[in-house]
């Protein structure tokens, strides 16, 4: 070992003891012939100190150290004068005997302090530098750290880690499969897995009982700020369950994290809520409910007053912003334009003040008293201070807009802290959703999601009002604003997945080239199952504060889907096309 | 849930319990007008009973189920006349009160038994139904097992476990990439990592300090038996290291192991040889040291005796065979043709056998005299009523041939147990080896890895003779016959890696090309660091006593590298070909 002590660790009762770190030279400095020197490790950082009676070798060799070289350092530990309450390490330093440089460094092209100078592109391309940063030091030990706890909790609840393959074929997610050609077998290709959710099923039918795994998965998508091709997940199944073991199992495993990881306690049970409800009250089948602000129908109040934005539309909602009725002219039109961005895509935005005086101003005085005006301020709860806003339109689309708006407010107020966790269980989602594109149903889900049992009569019914009415015994679990994870009980027997295909138009045929084995495994006695999935890096991201899941990553993708720091994807040499049976069409030129 | 107990719980204590169990019928028999049910789940076997006077409807429907039928039993928890003390639940049964059938089941293709009827290619089809028999779910949990204690055992030493990407571009290590082609790049790849070494080298240069990860890593290789497209590792990489710690280190963690997992105690510390002695002494890098049967150069006593084979070659080893004066011509004849098969590729065999009643005979006594086969049999210490096996040609070959031919003695003399375990580290591997193809020294490991301090006057001479004699801080861990893992202490200054580039001729452009980022990582300040590899698939095989690693491995692919459950590889569409840019070519007839 080049160190017996970490650069974390030591302390008062350590003075007098001769020892050896190793590290980065995080700075240095000289101060009246003394020579101070920060040294750092993942552990921490230690002063040394170069007095300026040391020998002249040494003093020289403290001052040639430039910053991030590594460092063998001796020295006795001895406590400091000038003591520093804020570092573990603070009250000792090492009085110097020997430096022995392992290795120079140029100047590194970014600092690395808590808060760096560098760019986005110039840090990902040097990742291992970034990564000596202390944010990105923590978020990997968090998210080691719940890695081991998720381990220990799901094994200690008889939860087998059974790893599934890699090279498979295409997964019924629908999204668009990464794909590897086979050489062995010209002309044909792998798929990555985009979930192993049919092998996790057929671990069930193999009678693993309870299977978990924190593995990658695969998604070609088009990527947003907070996607990755590839991203983790906490993927579980259980034989013999009904929705409730399912959400008692897993609620146990978050409620785990927030103890071990975080030291908080989360509610006991958590609040469950339905899918209707949360898109009702919260726009969103993601609800931040860490504030209220919810979200309130006053369609009745609001139609029949000769405002055609409002009666030629079946639904009008509003929420209550706490203590914004001052906010100026400027500040609601900005609301307004807010609101009226392609991505909310409101057509405009109507707002009630609730002066402190008692007064009610609204931006549709022409059309509502005071009175009609206090109606829907009551309807909404809002009091005096308070500001109103209201959208109307489609039902869903408007409530999901107000939604939106609603997260921007909360965002705008401060209510939206990253160190409250306000979890809760979606529930009863629709299990069909209608495809106007095609014209015809989709699985919300996918289609081995089971529909809650008392919803039977109408799964069976030919009616689409009955088909819109079936819920899937699927749940998500949210987490201020976040869907962290979801799964659902599935379907284990073949009448109800045979049903299943025939509402959203797989024929036999089709349904055997997608999901053969499996349905072919379910007439071998599969027995009842369920199981969910986590995203972990979202999971480490809410944990650590952040909004960025590419922190908790170790050598994350950008929005390209490159990694800049390998020069991945790249060219590969004809040999290899080659001996794949492949060739690159030309591009053809945009225009031509 | 559906149970409230497993098939693997009840005990003489629970005698009066009204219970609810769950899982697969294994087998139903009628005795008597009663019925005796075997129940299966993970966990175990209970004995259901219907009584011959339980009413009519519960006689019918034990009677209809058949094998592998999912069911739910109630019923009261009684004592055994007929107890099975082979059984952990034999003490008890379950007169039942009723049978819920959850799912049908076809008759399974093989019998879901300790052994099966199936053949390989049927029970991979249907892997979910093997996965049910008794030794494959014990595999699955020996792996679960072994994984969770790797983790314990890391974690608690400090070790983060970071995962790294698996879409990266191609790595050093010469086998051959599965690629991945990037839709958003169109003409550029990804490659699947075969090991994370220049990433977990990265994580090295960033600070992490001790890095591991249980990682599937990928080879597109002709398939040999034990070898998989997709396979896992156990990944690891510590900084301010010398080889000396990383020895202590993963013995520590293989202790541990063999303590936890098999309740064995394995020598403390491990057995250490070096790669010379082992190719001299045991014809291999991997020696079994589960018994003896050493080689022994006998090189000047066998020459010069005017028997040309000995006479013309630089090098004659033999080994004895202890007892097996007395196998028969035909078995020696037999082990001649097998030392000839050209997988050993030996010339003949030469053999004394050692009379118990003190006779010598050989079959060279037209050249060599009595005493001058004792001298010989003097020489490999061989006793009355052995067997002398001697193997001449190149010194290095025929050592290998020998080391083949002890492998294939240790096996007909039942010497290997697979419940006997003889760990031991191999060390001081040639840095370098002679490419005679290319004309060229190549890395026997790969370029980063470090020579022996004390061999640097070699590394830096420009004799080929001293090339050959540098040491590489390179190390195998070695179990029975096969190598468990290997790695080394990485170069981590720019003038050693320089020259190691400058030995096996890779230029400072195609160094970048290859190696850039981590070339570059290393001017800003690389900690000495170093590490290692586990095969995980193979510690689990031999852990649990087996000689196929597919046994581990819930879905494993054939030797085609096809996974024949999920009928991987396949076509793609032409518009996911399209969308990639690719284009297959047509695979030209053989002959034309």
């Amino acid at each position: 070992m080049y160190r017996d002590h970490t650069c974390g660790e030591l302390r008062i009762s350590d003075v007098g003891k001769k020892v050896t770190l190793a590290g980065w030279v995080q700075r240095s400095r000289k101060l009246g012939g003394m020579t101070f020197i920060d040294l750092r490790d993942r552990y921490g950082i230690t002063q040394l100190v170069v007095e300026a009676d040391a020998p002249k070798a040494l003093v020289d060799a403290a001052n040639e150290l430039g910053r991030e070289f590594v460092i063998q350092a001796v020295g006795e530990v001895v406590e400091r004068s000038n003591k520093n309450a804020k570092m573990p390490t603070g009250d000792v330093e090492i009085k110097l005997q020997s430096i022995n440089v392992l290795n120079a460094s140029l100047t590194p092209p970014f600092t690395i302090e808590e808060n760096t100078d560098g760019g986005e592109d110039l840090r990902a391309k040097f990742r291992y530098l970034d990564l000596r940063r202390d944010p990105l030091q923590k978020a990997l030990q968090l998210r080691h750290n719940i890695c081991q706890e998720v381990r220990k909790y799901l094994s200690d609840n008889n939860f087998l880690e059974i790893e599934t393959p890699f090279l498979i074929n295409s997964t019924p997610e629908g999204a668009r499969d990464f794909v590897v050609p086979s050489r062995m077998n010209p002309g044909t290709f792998y798929a990555l897995p985009q979930s192993p959710q049919t092998l996790k099923q057929s671990l069930m039918v193999a009678g693993m009982d309870r299977y978990f795994q924190i593995v990658k998965c695969f998604r070609d998508e088009d990527l947003r700020a907070d996607r990755q091709p590839e991203f983790t997940q906490i993927d579980c199944e259980m034989s013999f369950v009904e929705q409730e073991d399912v959400l008692n199992m897993f609620e146990g495993m978050m409620r785990h994290l927030f103890k071990e990881i975080l030291n908080v306690d989360v509610a006991n049970p958590l609040p469950r809520m339905t899918w209707s409800d949360a898109m009702d009250k919260y726009g969103s089948d993601k609800p931040d409910i860490r504030f209220g602000m919810l979200i309130h129908e006053i369609t009745p109040l609001a139609q029949g007053h000769g405002f055609g934005v409002f009666d030629n539309v079946p639904y009008v909602g509003a929420i209550a912003v706490g203590g914004a009725a001052d906010w100026s002219r400027k500040q609601t039109d900005e609301l307004t334009d807010w609101v009226k961005r392609p991505q909310v895509g409101a057509k405009g935005l109507v707002y009630i003040k609730m002066g402190e005086d008692g007064s009610i101003k609204s931006s549709v005085d022409k059309f509502f008293s005071p009175g009609d005006l206090q109606k829907i301020a009551d309807a909404t709860s809002a009091v005096k201070g308070d500001l109103i806003l209201m959208l109307s339109g489609e039902k869903r689309q408007t409530q999901v807009q107000l939604g939106q708006l609603r997260i921007e407010l909360g965002n705008r107020c401060g209510l939206r802290k990253t160190d409250v966790f306000a979890p809760l269980w979606l529930t009863d989602f629709p299990l069909f959703e209608w495809n106007d594109e095609e014209n015809k149903w989709d699985a919300m889900h996918h289609p081995f999601t089971a529909p809650k049992p008392e919803h039977l009569q109408y799964y069976y019914s030919d009616k689409p009002e009955d088909i819109l009415k079936v819920c899937a015994n699927a749940y998500d679990f949210v987490l201020n604003g976040n869907e962290l994870g979801g799964g659902s009980i599935r379907i284990h027997d073949p009448k109800t997945q045979e049903r299943m295909f025939q509402i959203i138009g797989i024929g036999p045929e089709e349904a055997q080239r997608k999901f053969g084995f499996l349905i072919n495994s379910f007439k071998y006695g599969a027995p009842p199952h369920g199981g969910l999935a986590f995203g972990l890096d979202r999971i480490c991201s809410l944990f650590g504060g952040s909004d960025s899941i590419r922190d908790y990553i170790a050598f994350p993708k950008n929005n390209q889907g490159k990694d800049v720091m390998l020069g991945a994807p790249s060219i590969i040499d004809q040999k290899q096309l080659d001996e794949l049976c492949l060739e690159l069409r030309k591009q053809e030129q945009e225009g031509e």
